[in-house]
């Protein structure tokens, strides 16, 4: 049976907490590591760990946070900050529609716990009937954090660093936040802790207590992976905490087999997956949900994001935006694709060049200065330098429709909607307004006048070209 | 009262230095430290630490040197290099004019002084009533440089670390080159020190001796700012000045609320003011008096230099140069503000567009191939892809003008001298040259035709398309 | 004598690993240090050397490899994986076309050997008579690597660190995998090892064993430099050659005095020559054998690649591919050289221009938006923005010819092959079809039409603009 399947699984994130100390105006728990939000990385191994049904407490400055998560997922706002037991106390409702089972509680804001570590600390919990099952580790320097007293498998107490005395501060294993309760357990425990302290405050970890007073059974987890207790509560520490991050992702890629020459600048997404053989260059950007296939080369100042790139790509330089770009396909240097383009195999999109929610067929070749916007463009076409889609006539858009093997020339506009016959040419300086047949050439252009001297002239006086 | 106010205050900055070492054509101190040179550093922190009377004393190589001064600065011009003494002698008219009051005398190549440092280095040195007030600092390793022997707060020699014995070299704290003198003092010591030595020099650090020597009272000031003591000699030096300058800015401002996600290749300048929960990019070039809103995203291949951008702005891999921007304005990909422009509040640049000594209005749309030089363009207007202002006929540069509410047409020229009322609309590929009244449409193209089956016979044939 | 001339001075190089733990698709000494495949390195040091008589030693699927050779390069096939003696042995003809000189046998995947080190150990080699004259290095930490155990001179065994007992284990002198032989014995000797060992292999290490059992000499050759030993066997160890290459050219480059400012992603070839006093910005890619003159700027996101570049160039972002550029020309930001562009000096080059196969003269400016292609261009012409040479009908690409102090008008089409005459001027927005004479103008436009009241009546309906 698969541990971290079964009855009244859930997790409830804490996310109320501000970003004052990072001087955000975003709530602190959508401040980004590695282009990601953090509490992303928390619904994401939790998802990963199998829980689904997820709830999120967060502060009346938090409503963004919601769009982070897919629908169904419960929320709760805490209007004062009192604590994190206080903060667990705001999902009650969603506790109690969950009692019976075992919930995780965990922060928003520590954003590399694992789903193996979530799976492992749930199976001991639920192989020694805990009532508290705390996801710990042990580090170098426990310096600050809460320490974990146990006796073998028994933990009597987390205690924090300021209530420590010499030999419990020597104690190495340390609190992550993280928690697995028998539901029913935490939804007792919070009605008998109290806020008789210095800050006036309802603590979490005051369960621990309530567990050990009762006879209840507290076990801790201590997980390999001990960058689970890293938070960040300034950008000092959010720098650190991306720094991390991105030297965990290079160490899969390159395990993985992927060529990196020299990692400065170079930010990869934990997301993303970079196939063995590809090549990533320092100071590229990949983003999101991409996927670059073997034997990519990316170069420096290229960014990919939510993209899929097929086997034996060329990206130099250049951006890509939510689009698809076929096999062995060459963009760049200094190419943008937006959303939604979509380029075939073996097509070669040149320097400055614009797509934008287009298709092009394959081995069609866009080789500089040039705009396809919302465009359908076939096979084997060529575009000259400096073609521009009209795709906008300043009340609306519209599309273009270009056929198989079209030879368009240079700096020609295509006045959508036009549609361009297979085999179609336009004559280099031409306005298109109106389709092409098939085989056709479309021209619209002067002819060409030369008059004798007037240079000469024209460096004399002022007259204007043309005139 | 402030301690660097009254009358008399002045600096002396010693600039004679050559870049041999540095293999420079430039005079050493114009050598740059986060683009800006060691000597302009030197300028401000006197200029911040309220001393605006300047000398500086140059080299007959260094006259360069000259025009990172204001008007009103003295300088001095040393013929021959025979020490740091002989090179205060030749600015003697400078000491006479600052007679009765008291002197800065330092380095124009030791960047990381600080206006901190050299108030309260004078305010020591009056205090004290002292004749030579030593700028000191205490550093771990202080091989090579010249050792404070002190009794308390009597200074009594600096010692040359080659004339030092064992129990002096113990002594870490160190001569920084930087004296705050009694100008009457320092008159009257120059004439005594001679050169007598094993190079035939004349050396500042003689004065102490005379001071001591005549009963005077030797004062060190030593600095908690380490870096007071640094500088450059060769290429490897001066690199490691410029990391030592980059960690310092980024830790004012990471304190400050700045989001770094990664570090590498970043450059921000040290007179560039980023306002908290503004982004930047790894690969960033912050250079010169540039200020940067809350909340701006500044991404890889961006170059900034002396501009001001608003609120929310968005830079992706684009350079601009002393412009500035409005609120909510998004520029790039791959696009490039010449100086002089500026952008209106909500104004979307796209990609591969330059501008240049043009206004452009609030939410004017200016997508993709464009250029915009010498205009003023107003509010709404919407430029069409490839749009080009023709600013240039061969003979003189002319300006454009375009109301509100414009929309320019693909590929259209626009010939200055030309104007476009409000509401005016141009025809995609049209070449304007008269002005356009408001609300009217100009168009200047050639209707289009359609040979029917050209292309087949053209792909047969060796016929030039068009004819 | 120069050590490295004389008969029969030949190399044998080890190529026949396959690339597997690297996951690529191509043989492992074609992985890339700075952009250099690993064996290109050792093929130049050989050269370097003197040692021009080379022969290679293939895996059936390491083909590709001969191109990196020049003609006249001997190449062997190894079938089958059998150990290093048994790679050796695939080479008997080109051992024997050698017999009665030395031959110097080394791995391809171990780029760091230098020409010095071959030379001093081919000179110690000959002084001593020795049989096998083992290159090696004294290192921190030798796990993993053959010891030599010797004493004074003579070298008695090479033992295996699988083999070696704790007191062999302390020897910190270890073998690079180069040897240099006495041809014949070598060729005696290949035929006296056996392959009676666990894995069934031939190792040319057992020719030592061979030669202390005749009584001939070994000796070894330590190199002061360390990396000789260094190889890489997966994606992690070839990013730790790149991260020391890239110092090693660092070191370099500042002890000759070239500015760097921050090595962030700057990656320089070791194959370029760059001047006292250029300036590398952070993220500068310089490949192959590229020269770049004094007083040069190049920026960062800029490429250069195999190109010579005269002084005082300035490249801000942009690439530049084999091709040359004349002083003092400015290039970008975002511009792109193809091959075979030949830049005089004081061209420039704004953004967003190609040029590809062409030459521009002196002074001549092609200031944005431009694409030059096939074209000669001459001096002190200036472009105007959105010119275009159509190089291609679709069937043929034809040249276009410039004069001197031609004027190209904005968005002019140059219908190639046409010619343009000295002091020429195109009007903006001109298809130019045919030659312009001298001095003359050529037009090729619609007159302007202004239709007013038109855009009012536009927002009102939906006809298309120009109707």
């Amino acid at each position: 049976m698969n541990e971290t399947q079964g009855a009244g699984l859930a997790a409830l994130i804490l996310a109320a907490g501000n970003g004052k100390r990072m001087h955000s105006q975003k709530p602190k728990v959508l401040c980004e590591v590695l282009f990601k939000p953090m509490i992303a990385w928390i619904r994401d191994w939790c998802s990963r760990a199998g829980i689904m049904e997820q709830c999120v407490v967060i502060s009346p400055e938090g409503e963004e946070i919601r769009s982070y998560f897919p629908e169904g997922t419960a929320f709760a706002v805490q209007q004062e900050r009192r604590g994190t037991g206080h903060t667990v106390m705001q999902a009650m409702d969603f506790l109690r529609a969950h009692a019976g089972g075992d919930i995780l509680v965990l922060n928003g804001d520590a954003p590399f716990i694992d789903d193996e570590t979530i799976r492992q600390a749930l199976r001991l919990h639920r192989q020694e009937q805990a009532a508290v099952t705390i996801v710990t580790a042990e580090v170098e320097d426990p310096t600050g954090y809460g320490r974990i007293v146990r006796s073998r498998k028994n933990v009597s107490a987390i205690v924090e660093h300021a209530d420590a005395d010499d030999a419990v501060r020597d104690i190495r294993e340390i609190n992550s936040g993280a928690f697995w309760f028998r539901t029913d357990f935490l939804i007792d425990a919070l009605a008998s802790i109290g806020c008789d302290n210095a800050q006036g405050e309802y603590y979490l970890t005051d369960t621990v207590k309530v567990a050990t007073g009762r006879g209840e059974r507290v076990r801790a987890y201590c997980s390999e992976n001990r960058d689970i207790v890293l938070g960040a509560n300034d950008r000092r520490g959010l720098l650190k905490l991306n720094e991390i991050a991105r030297r965990r992702v290079f160490d899969q890629l390159l395990e993985k087999g992927v060529n990196l020459l020299c990692t400065d600048g170079l930010i990869v997404s934990p997301d993303a997956c970079i196939e063995p053989d590809a090549t990533l260059y320092p100071g590229v950007i990949i983003k999101g949900n991409t996927r670059i296939g073997a034997g990519c080369v990316i170069t420096s100042g290229s960014v990919v994001e939510d993209s899929v790139l097929g086997e034996g790509v060329t990206v130099n330089a250049s951006q890509i935006y939510r689009s698809t770009v076929g096999d062995g396909a060459r963009i760049g240097p200094f190419s943008h694709l937006r959303p939604d383009s979509h380029l075939a195999a073996g097509v070669k999109l040149g320097d400055f060049v614009e797509v934008k929610n287009s298709s092009i067929g394959e081995k069609t070749s866009v080789a500089h200065l040039t705009y396809v916007g919302d465009s359908d463009v076939g096979a084997r076409c060529n575009f000259g330098c400096g073609v521009v889609t009209v795709n906008y006539d300043g009340l609306k858009k519209s599309r273009n429709t270009i056929g198989d093997d079209v030879f368009i020339g240079c700096n020609t506009n295509l006045v959508a909607p036009v549609t361009l016959g297979d085999g179609a040419y336009t004559a280099a300086g031409s306005t298109i307004t109106e389709d092409v047949p098939g085989d056709a050439l479309a021209i619209a252009r002067a002819r060409q006048v030369n008059k004798p001297e007037w240079s000469a002239r024209f460096r004399g006086s002022k007259q204007k070209p043309g005139e």
